[in-house]
């Protein structure tokens, strides 16, 4: 998705370049401020700027995008880009802490191959302590691991702190500032219960089925990554409400088709161009809606002894690929997202939802770009 | 700590009530908004109730106290009341925040004597699965163990949000609502910074001598109990600028003095007034002042074999007690606690400090409770 969006930019405009420029002040003032608090807090905050920091930025370009749609024939919309632009920069950091607690809670060292704030913390400790992975004192291991699963609840804790302080600290007009703060909680709220039913689904506390599945990725994905943003966009261009309420709706259907494409590239895709690692979903025994599919049906029993195997070979894997595509739950996936992103195409293209030109026809490239999405 | 302030209350206003009021309002609103998102969610949300809320409101006593005795005098202050108790109720919602995020770092079950939250969701999983302690299934006891740890993750970070959406929507004059914020930012940063020193002491990150664990102590409880409570109330009720930094070195001095009293009990003082398990720092290793103390002595070699055993019996915890206080470490603590509470007074009569009477009698009283307290 490197790509979504940048045929919208104006490239005057250096969207891109103005969000990292405020991502980026925000790391150095609090690493500098880190300071007083001695080397560890400083080292803490170096890291996380180089491991948290240099996504692909999809949640700001798509505020940013919509914000310029909406504005470019306003006074009003062009005087708020400074505010639209940080908070863009807040809601990517409000991303960087949730990832950082998905990854304290899922035990992971890594992502996209490299590894995370907890694995490159582990690794200082480790090289301070002169051992490569393992030492002959099992109890001094476990301390180095926890003290890198801690320093990664207490920056997710800093993060979501720092979020927040830019949405507080903007001066908008009174309705407008609570209406985003309202936006702000509504969201937090959504993402937090679904990494719980997300967790609850590996913890087998609750059960798989496709619905609780839909729920937890709609909840935990597309309330955040599209449907506040667009909001966010409307609200800082002062756009109609109704343009509001339907920018919500096109947000929620593009970013359930958005998580849903990402679990068919993680299973079906080619690995070497989506980055990821190969199967990694079908060895964590990533509860999706291919799955939620495929336990429906007779194929299951076929798949669910590997289902979760931590060392599943690649022959088997791609032997679970064959078995999730012949029951019927890579095609019916697949049909799912072409209706998400079906209905939002109608939602663009009717006279009723009063949608202004320019913004539809940014969305219907972020359509598009779904669509054709391989990485 | 229970009494503590009560003297100087008025008690037709009835602040705890109010305080109480406040904090449930937040807790039954989110239990509400909570039924969206399904039985999961919502059970959450009701163990939160029940096993977070209900201390003892030290910090919106201290918030209120000093709020009252800065603005009983004028109409500014009043007129700030309810802005006071909101933002009182904030600080304990803060303080859970905190405490739940202790607790998965330390990986306590237990505050207190009694299940925590993480504690309460274990046990209402196992009981769901209709297991006592342990299973035959060491993977699902896994899985339970990991489920209640999520949960206490999540609702932590639930209540980080609400207590910034509290400070974000209220609406004071702007330099008095930036300043308020600033302040919210620097307290979460000391909190967190202590946090994150404590754990670096726990696990050998850093070498406990008496100077990282004063500033641990001061960073991880003072600034927010104390410095933030006395601060905030002073800009709530329209204090001058000198007042409003008078009080936050007080703050500060009572905060360290509360903490090494704290820790004093924890380990002389007699477990059935204090309410804690008795000699569990000693059991938990834990780097307090009085440690690093006699980590400086000759004492230490005895101390040492037993310190962090998790298993100490209460007779090698009574000769512990022995070397701690023979080898001046009870003395040195208990001089650090006087000079703290000295120099506070010592700031309260002085009249170039020019804090007003009522404030500082009020202050007088905290110091007072302190030096008293059993508990």
């Amino acid at each position: 998705m490197t790509e979504l969006l940048a045929v919208a930019h104006n490239p005057d405009r250096l969207d891109e370049q103005d969000v990292k420029d405020e991502i980026r002040k925000l790391f150095d003032s609090r690493s500098l401020r880190a300071g007083k608090y001695g080397p560890l807090f400083v080292s803490l905050w170096k890291t996380a700027s180089q491991r948290v920091t240099g996504g692909k930025l999809l949640r700001p370009r798509l505020l940013l995008g919509a914000f310029e749609a909406l504005s470019a024939t306003g006074e009003h919309g062009r005087a708020f880009r400074a505010a639209a632009v940080r908070i863009a920069a807040a809601v990517e950091v409000l991303h960087y802490s949730f990832l950082l607690h998905d990854d304290v809670i899922d035990g992971d060292l890594l992502r996209r191959g490299r590894s995370n704030l907890i694995g490159a913390v582990l690794e200082e400790r480790r090289a301070q302590r002169q051992v490569v992975r393992a030492s002959a004192d099992a109890s001094a291991d476990g301390r180095d691991l926890h003290w890198a699963r801690t320093s990664g609840i207490l920056m997710g804790d800093m993060l979501l702190s720092d979020a927040h302080q830019v949405f507080a600290r903007e001066s908008l007009p009174g309705p407008t500032r609570i209406r985003l703060l309202d936006l702000l909680e509504h969201t937090i709220t959504e993402s937090i219960a679904g990494e719980h039913l997300d967790v609850a689904l590996c913890d087998g506390v609750t059960t798989p089925d496709l619905e609780t599945v839909l729920a937890m990725t709609r909840l935990k994905t597309a309330t955040y990554t599209f449907e506040m943003t667009l909001k966010a966009a409307a609200m800082l261009a002062g756009a109609a409400r109704h343009v509001e309420d339907v920018v919500g709706d096109v947000g929620t259907r593009l970013g359930s088709a958005f998580q849903l494409q990402d679990d068919l590239l993680s299973t079906f895709g080619n690995a070497s161009e989506h980055g990821k690692d190969a199967f990694s979903d079908l060895r964590e025994g990533k509860e999706t809606a291919i799955i939620a599919f495929a336990r429906t049906t007779d194929r299951w029993q076929k798949i669910a002894p590997l289902f979760g195997d931590r060392e599943l070979s690649a022959t088997d894997a791609m032997q679970m690929r064959t078995h999730l595509s012949e029951c019927g739950a890579e095609a019916f996936t697949r049909a799912l997202v072409s209706d998400q992103l079906h209905a939002t195409r109608s939602m663009l293209d009717s006279p009723e939802t009063g949608i202004p030109g320019q913004l539809s026809r940014f969305l219907d490239q972020v359509v598009q770009k779904i669509e054709e999405r391989q990485s």
